[in-house]
């Protein structure tokens, strides 16, 4: 099979905004390099179908994402926009849950040429990948806070963090496995288990669980690292990684971080995969305050599609598609080698068209 | 009364190496500035102490500490010096535990004319302070942790993060309490709330407590921030931050990002101030890999200990005190103004001694 369907969710603001020229771009890989096809079916959820509909996500589209090869999100929620209980739309969160969709990879890569928040040169070809638990950790809680004292006013909340076995495993597999995958391609091939296993008890049960799988890969390097010294690091010698692998939180904050070494959050992509589905999506929110100006920075969804085409390739065996995804990751990096495409998200000028074209 | 005690924590490796040209600089600005005297007494802690005694930190030094006006700590702690449970040993948080110290200050200022990791050139003068909560969130759970199935191979772990009402309250109005010190000296007296609001349960209710709190202080501005983005505004645009205030886990993490951002951790200062004691300490840890080389960064340790000199001048109505800690500050900042000081740490050669002769 070499047609894939592809559930494609707009979203919210500029998702919708950059979601168009993505599938303009994907259609036209898919014509030039063939072997391959999509068919893209397109879904509404998000915080505006919320506001109609009084559903962030209904079941019905969840279920024919859940029947498509892959599902490509534009950016979800509104920061106006809350469930009665103050928390925001965003039903990225219940797909992960949902499907299951553990290992959040997220890419660290700048783009030579394009501008760079690091004075140190090193820093204009990081190269490193962040992977994410997105299934548990801090984010297990979600919607089971328990409080102390009057309903009204609490004098106390408590959130639980959980980390299992099961979840743990199957997310140090993920890591090993790409960082074998990274090591044909020059990469050294070194795991970072990045956690507060000096403090916290079920951090240290993670790091356990992380040195029983790493034993499995005797060809592949593991270490660990604080999350402390895992954020500092990330300024001060980030061309040192290779794979980090994380909880949940640590994942979420640090992936940002990461995302503001590549400049911004419109340069980040992300993949939540799992065993048989995965979401690709920009690291980047709605951005209500661009919405409509033309202004929103392509890069990261165009990034995300590459991500999903490698994925589909290798989960289908269909060379031709993996290898459209590197010819777009190409594109990118071509558009951005000379050092005129400045988003303007990145203190320069060009929008959402301006950085189309050049890809 | 205008003399004060000091309980003096020499603690592990280069902890030892940077207090003493400290305690030497302290008594040099006692005598030069006069109008306020320092009773230094030492005590030991740490993990060389448990190794020679099976105590990390024993209670009589406890006690005597409690006992002092200030307690001024070298780094403490050793990688490979473990509990038996596999947690290290770090008596600083049995001192935040023990003597409720909830407020963590951790400044985050660049020294303009060091080495500086941001391309940008407004991060050569960063000024803001992040304030971490010190005695509960995730923390809190420290040495709580349950776990499901076979206690020698449990299938889960469970952490519980804590925030109570007392708790977030003091520490809010602690941080606009500085904030209001800040704006006197020309900030623009901002607090923003650092959180999870949009997913974790405790969040919101953290951030309801500092919106009250806010609302008690309508002269002073008040904003919020999800954990990921202020991590990534800390690389893109940390000049517009000015009092952020956050959660246990989330201000360790981001203080060591601001740490980066000031070069490294030798160049970060640190207070944990409670009601009635306070414990300063630099940043950085006891760094095995240099002891006995004299390579140790200073800076951090002789900037907490103005932190100190500044923090026992406002408690007890001393100004010459104060005054003495604006005048180490100040030669710190002088020290590294014209370029030429450049600490090892920061890519540099000056050593312990160097950077001690040029302050
Ligand atoms: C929108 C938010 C709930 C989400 C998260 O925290 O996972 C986002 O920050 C992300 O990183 O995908
Ligand atoms: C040593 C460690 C336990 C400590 C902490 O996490 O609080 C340190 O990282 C700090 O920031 O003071």
């Amino acid at each position: 099979n070499t047609a894939f369907r592809i559930a494609v969710f707009p979203g919210d603001g500029i998702g919708r905004e950059v979601m168009t020229p993505t599938i303009e771009i994907l259609r036209l890989l898919q014509q030039r390099i063939g072997g391959f096809e999509l068919r893209f079916q397109e879904e509404q959820a998000g915080a505006a179908h919320y506001v109609r509909t009084g559903t962030a996500l209904p079941d019905e589209a969840m279920a024919r994402a859940g029947q498509a090869d892959a599902i490509l999100l534009g950016a979800m929620g509104m920061p106006d926009i809350r469930y009665p209980d103050g928390r925001e739309i965003a039903p990225q969160l219940d797909m992960r849950e949902q499907f299951e969709l553990f290992a959040g990879v997220r890419p660290v890569r700048t783009q030579p040429g394009a501008p760079n928040p690091l004075a140190d040169p090193r820093a204009q070809a990081l190269d490193f990948v962040l992977i994410r638990e997105s299934t548990e950790g801090l984010f297990a809680g979600r919607g089971h806070t328990r409080y102390d004292g009057p309903a009204d006013r609490p004098t106390a909340a408590h959130d639980t963090m959980t980390m299992t076995r099961k979840g743990s495993e199957r997310l140090f597999e993920f890591a090993f496995r790409l960082a074998a995958r990274r090591r044909e391609r020059g990469h050294p091939g070194e795991v970072t288990c990045v956690d507060k296993a000096n403090v916290i008890g079920g951090f240290y049960f993670f790091r356990q669980v992380f040195d029983e799988v790493a034993a499995r890969h005797p060809g592949l390097g593991a270490g660990h690292m604080y999350v402390d010294a895992c954020a500092l690091n990330m300024v001060r010698r980030p061309w040192e990684f290779d794979v980090l692998v994380t909880e949940n939180m640590f994942g979420d904050i640090l992936s940002d971080l990461g995302a503001g070494l590549m400049g911004g959050m419109g340069m980040a992509p992300s993949a939540d995969i799992g065993e048989r589905h995965a979401v690709f999506q920009p690291c980047h929110g709605s951005a209500p305050d661009i919405v409509g100006r033309g202004l929103a920075n392509p890069t990261a969804t165009f990034l995300s599609a590459a991500m999903m085409l490698d994925w589909l390739g290798d989960q289908h065996g269909v060379p031709d598609c993996g290898r459209a995804g590197l010819v777009l990751d190409r594109a990118v990096a071509c558009a951005y080698a000379d050092g005129s495409l400045k988003p303007a998200e990145l203190g320069g000028t060009a929008g959402t068209a301006e950085v189309t074209k050049a890809v």
